[in-house]
């Protein structure tokens, strides 16, 4: 049933939106013979017209002769992947994915293909679809890979090789680490900007709200960016990695408490002295 | 005691930090001569080495001349003028501030001068200081105005006429209003991205913290922004629009905590609706 593997440079990229678009552009780029898999026909006809891959199928065979298959799906379709997409994967490949969370990913993944890497190229944009990929998307990013004590280490090398051939900055963690630390620094961040957005319907006041249309600027835009983006992509965040955010939202809760609580007490010293550690605390998060 | 106005196009401007320093910058590169008034020797000099002014001098009897004086001050200064600065300033000049709390400046300014105008240009960068000012950082910004019944029309007609020959967006509205709305946009923004630096030092796991410090990129960049921006200005914006921003504050909790239950009670549905809606919000806040 199976073809054999091709000998050459090639890679079959499951998705065409931002991240499978963004990785088809680039890897054309360097050389590799992409294979682009979607099931919408008009995402195929898109990719077709933009070059995303060499080659742009709706038919999952296209994968039966790609040696590393990256599977840039949402959090949703990889966690329920379907039957005739694991048919199609080579069983000597070596399968990755793109997802923002990893410990459900990782369970679901090493049970069907002996050669998965649960990976995250971090790397994120304001636009989302099949418009939405562009070529150096990665450069200068991390690429975390969350391998096991079960993980295939050559698997693993190939792997890195694409993500550092990228320019990416690769790591490895734990998936359980993984999940924690981007709960903090990228899903507890889309929870608190989209609830900035979400009080803003909460005033009833049109004069207002009309003169705050027209004097948001870039403090707001930015404090907005991540909770006002990608429903499908926030949606996935909070839904599979629920336990560790609901957590260090109740930090958060607490730490907006104290700041809340200085402000009806009056206490500027206090306030004060808080808003220099959170100025102290930014740059050791950005060193780069 | 006092000298004549000034017959040529000169502004004074009190303050050469990020504020004062770009309009001394701008005003310039439209002609103008701007005389710029600090108290800190140290900040003269390295006022002087950038040009930030044409005269720039540590002793307010350079206002006496000046028909246009822009208060570039900090609040906490603002609100607790010297007065000798008061007494410095022609009474047929024309006086505005830069202030991001508008009510409490008017009520004292407006005892103090009969031609202060109560004004608010709306731009920020992450820097400040003598070094932070920069030629083009009004360009296309709103610049409001907070007028009331006993201000000068003919006073207000002038501090537009500067605001727009900047090239900036001119509004007018009550103080109230637009405090509220700055509350809103600006203030609020502050106090929840300052929380969110504060939550990652409640976090004691040294080993998820440096994950997170080297996978934190342009997500957590953009969120934290302005909650790790310049704590004098965060602060002087909490201390005097308190109970507005103490308000606005209850309705983001409540929007919290919408999030939270819906997360606790895996309602999914109601998640995704609510995503869906702050991705709808956001663009009518950010039109241009």
């Amino acid at each position: 049933m199976r073809n054999n593997l091709a000998t050459t440079k090639t890679i079959g990229i499951v998705g065409l939106g931002l991240i499978g678009g963004s990785l088809g552009l680039s890897f054309q780029k360097l050389g590799y013979r992409v294979l682009g898999l979607t099931h919408k026909p008009n995402t195929a006809i898109r990719a077709r017209e933009r070059g995303i891959a060499n080659l742009v199928s709706t038919d999952q065979k296209i994968l039966e002769e790609c040696p590393v298959v990256i599977l840039a799906l949402p959090l949703s379709q990889l966690l329920k992947p379907e039957s005739k997409l694991i048919d199609s994967l080579h069983p000597d490949a070596v399968i990755t994915d793109v997802g923002s969370v990893k410990t459900p990913v990782l369970k679901i993944w090493e049970q069907l293909h002996p050669n998965f890497i649960a990976s995250h190229p971090m790397a994120g944009k304001d636009l989302a679809g099949v418009d939405a990929g562009i070529d150096n998307l990665f450069h200068g990013k991390p690429w975390i890979a969350t391998p096991n004590k079960r993980t295939n280490p050559k698997a693993l090398e190939v792997v890195k090789g694409l993500a550092i051939s990228l320019g990416c900055n690769w790591l490895t963690a734990e998936a359980n680490a993984h999940d924690q630390a981007v709960a903090l620094i990228s899903h507890l961040p889309v929870l608190i900007s989209a609830a900035l957005l979400k009080t803003t319907n909460k005033i009833n006041e049109e004069e207002i709200l009309n003169l705050a249309r027209n004097l948001a600027s870039s403090g707001f835009a930015d404090t907005t960016r991540v909770g006002g983006g990608n429903p499908e992509l926030g949606l996935s965040m909070l839904k599979n990695n629920t336990s560790t955010i609901l957590h260090f939202l109740s930090l958060y809760k607490q730490s907006l408490e104290i700041f809340e609580k200085s402000m009806i007490s009056k206490d500027w010293e206090l306030l004060e002295e808080e808003l220099k550690q959170t100025n102290l605390i930014r740059p050791t998060f950005l060193k780069n």
